[in-house]
């Protein structure tokens, strides 16, 4: 049932920073072979001219998604912009397992999508999408043809909330969290913002209230809890390449919050729960696929403070895409994903 | 009354962060002479030495405080860490205006004081100290013999909050302030957690629940509204040398709340209020005096999301310091203090 | 002879860093009010909203170049591109005082301009135009209608190499000039090398032999010399907002260097030679129109080893052309120009 | 002959930046168990309380190294400073492997160590050693039984000059490193220097002509030339965390260098010598064992400049020292090691 592997892969979109870093896991992977790389406006050109990290590696030269043979294909990442994604994934062959880093199908509700997003181009496709917030959704990515990798700032913040409104230790009402992401998380396209010039030795609150990450979180936690959950999720911008770091104020009581932490996560490669009262630093999940969590008392009773370490690119992207495909394959879990981080 | 001109000042702790900031802008003032130097460990050098951007000044030698003779002092700025100060100050002249830059004359109740710093060995000091968060309290500047500058986060958070406690157009249970600053703040003093390669690429929260600049805003706000303030204050640590960003979540009107601060704040030179729905960044304030104010609606209904930008090492501390004798000496409140900070 | 003051001054250009940067410096100017700012793309605009560090202050809209009646204009300053910069100087009144802080008129020899930036559309004014190394060319400067503000590397490199040169204290060949920039001398422009994540904890050598700064300052050093001048110029680009560095080896004795630049530079406000031995670092300038300079002994025989700092939006662009418009309006040279770096 | 696989590793003096990162390597080596970590101060504490990073893992406790009992060890690896490394390694067992990161037995001339380091106290103990800059010293590596590990700097230089001297395409004579280094090569020790708020947004050279890897480097090239070589070597302080740039000044013929160094390494998995005239970044070897190299034409005739590129904590230092190992126990080379720099 398994095909034969190791796995031909395909990355569409392979010219951004998801898809680089797609390559620099899977390059590692003892069972995939990467087979395709697009890229439509570098197609003809060698990846490792975009990106001379890879140079010691052989690479399929990138091309348009019109020319490849997916029948060839096993596995399709596709790191392609939301709307564009849709399209392309409606025209792939069944025989693809697709994992779709963009937004297209990590919402249930076409409606919400296009509040959000816009018109929704393969609503029919929805139903079949598995939400692949891995720790929590191993059953459905096993059989999924298609997994809607989740949001950076979405799995930070929904590792820690969700088992908590499952088991109604926090209140549903009044959740804030103040999310702070490394300039990574903005992507590789060309905006005044982004400039080094704009973004070293500077912070700034954006888009409150307005970013599109907010109603996927208010799904995760939702579904969790069997009831609407509306909560305050307000973005910042960092000035370092990688990491997310989710500062998440709730009510409960805060040792108890911490005990069901523990437990949910005793045995899970990927997250791991500080001590009571400490709190994770990106800088000590930076290039691995884990997420650190902290939970503290707050400063008013019943307050209790959750810090959710990430790095954006890797459990917030192409790490968690990867642990749904060894997921989805039956491999080790853990196959190519880095469980240390990068200190310094 | 007024001391003749140029006022004579000394500086003492001047080998530290706020030393050298308060340099910079009184070696530009034109009614100050810097006389007096201190520095206990560095007692007989040159500070040019330590701080080699003050090459192209002639300055007094460091010296120990024993050594300096206060009675030809008309200012003090205080730069000593807490505990010193208390110290050092009760054995000032009576002639000497003193600025103290450390936190203990800030907080009004010695109980209060002691909890969260230990002993007060100069607790007879303490009532004729002002709380020199200048744009509320310059009545009081004018006169003062002792001023108490305010720390860095609570002047972030306390110029936005107190006309809205005041004016009582925002609840005063559940205030969050969920606060970043760049590590200047965290001083010149060795420790692991300041080194370049555990800050840079990095971000965290710390102190939840225990930073001693909670009871200085919860002391502003309960002020402010004339009734005890009780709320959540949880610094991080930005990988950037100066800035603090401070996002407040409150419960009221957003528009109603920005006109009152755009209101309180419109005619004065260091306030300034964004456009509804802006966010500030600290790049815009950096290096200079200026508190860049920002009043977005949150994502739930009654929400106000205020976001308040200054440098922590001008407007949180020499800045304001200067700021404050000003006033106090009748100069134009401006004089030697940037209106523009340094972008890019 | 000279205009009334206060001078009215336009800013050509003034979307880009050196446009917001002479507007930090010369609102703090008391001898000038900033008139006119023009921005082709922007035109219709408040610069406030480009700029929110600029918030305290009335200033006129961005308005076209055509727009502008320049005939009561005293000062332009011109921060546009090259080529583009001949085209519109060559069209100003004579009555205007032009600073030009682009590359179009600092190279003497329109052949060499050609061969480096492509065809020179205003070749008669290069004649006219004074190269405004400020410390090297006051008399000229006096005088002068059409200043050509030197670019960043050139001040860097020049400030040292063309007293040595002037003297035949060094070698003139040989000269290897190692010199790193940080990413705000890359402007505005959008282009992936100078988004943030990919500056952010990098570095690397760029345009090795190709830079256009390299034919600027090897005119220098012939200028200095009476000869022609080859060296050799490597940039490279800093994940840092301001500054330069240059390590420049030289063949020469290395005291003699030193005492020759303490000689050269002692009474310049803006120039400061360290002790023998100590090296400048960019932070110590950081804000400032300060040249720091070191002198080091090499590693073999004869080898001197000189490194300068400057900040490059200042003494590197905007700083030096107010310096200039102070010498040539006979106003205190150090007016509105800081001479403290901004350290931390 | 070999030891049964698993080997035993001790790290010696595991508390600091080396320490972390040979973990963070050797935790995914196939054939290492991490047995010992000695950390004098830190005795008794478990490490991953000083590196979260290292939370995933079960480690054993921080120990003193008189507490050890090296015969159950295999590979001992010492992170200790210089001097305290020479008295420990002398008093390990002959059935122990060492990896040495000081630079004890780097120079084979006891006069020359004493030179620059102090007195040696274990002479007897060099002539055993094996300089393992491993490109360069397998033969010898292979049956070593004290492998002196080679310093960050002069891994970067010896890689491209060691075989073009060997090769005569280069003059010995006024060789010139411009070298630049990110913080961690300073190591975790406290200073000022490598504060945050004195390292970031600024930049300069520092030890000039007094750096310890000038003999280092000096060795290297004259045993590759078989003559003595002098060159010139600058370092300075970047502010990044990871990442080594070498900016060579040479003399010879541009591409024969190039294809030169093309051919040394063609077949070296980390060596990557970039298409002539191309410039290597540290971005794209981040976290990565790799050199890249770089050969560009000079701005002078028969100036070559080269430019080389690698993690200072990799192949300068942990990297190296576990490629070593796997060389000197006939693993694959590259066993635990990345090939992929961490872009962005």
């Amino acid at each position: 049932m398994a095909p034969t592997t190791p796995l031909s892969v395909a990355i569409l979109g392979a010219s951004g920073y998801t898809g680089v870093e797609l390559l620099r896991l899977l390059l590692g992977h003892p069972q995939v072979r990467v087979k395709v790389l697009t890229g439509e406006r570098q197609a003809g050109n060698d990846i490792r001219a975009l990106f001379p990290a890879l140079s010691g590696f052989d690479l399929p030269i990138l091309c348009k998604i019109e020319d490849v043979d997916f029948s060839a294909v096993d596995v399709v990442f596709c790191c392609l912009p939301h709307a564009t994604s849709q399209q392309v994934i409606a025209g792939l062959p069944a025989s693809c397992v697709v994992i779709d880093l963009s937004a297209d199908f990590r919402l249930k509700d076409i409606a919400v999508y296009e509040q959000w997003y816009g018109v929704h181009q393969a609503p029919a496709l929805q139903p079949q999408a598995v939400y692949g917030l891995t720790e929590h959704a191993r059953d459905a990515v096993r059989t999924a043809r298609l997994i809607a990798n989740p949001g950076c700032y979405p799995t930070s913040s929904l590792l820690p909330l969700m088992p908590l409104l499952v088991k109604k230790l926090i209140r549903p009402e009044g959740i804030i969290i103040d999310a702070k992401s490394g300039v990574s998380g903005a992507g590789r396209s060309l905006k005044e913002s982004s400039l080094a010039a704009e973004v070293q030795e500077g912070f700034q609150a954006y888009g409150i209230g307005k970013h599109r990450h907010l109603p996927e979180i208010e799904q995760g936690c939702s579904l969790a809890l069997g009831a609407p959950v509306r909560l305050t999720f307000t973005p910042h911008l960092l000035p370092i390449n990688r990491g997310i770091l989710s500062t998440i104020y709730v009510q409960g009581a805060a040792e108890q919050v911490h005990q069901a932490l523990v437990g949910q996560y005793a045995h899970e490669p990927f997250v791991q729960v500080l001590p009571f009262g400490q709190t994770p630093s990106t800088r000590n999940v930076r290039g691995s696929n884990v997420c650190q969590i902290g939970v503290s008392p707050g400063c008013v009773p019943d307050q209790v403070i959750i810090t959710s370490a990430i790095d954006n690119l890797v459990k917030g992207a192409s790490g968690q895409a990867v642990q749904n495909m060894n997921v989805r394959f039956g491999f080790d879990e853990t196959l190519a994903l880095p469980r240390i981080g990068m200190f310094p």
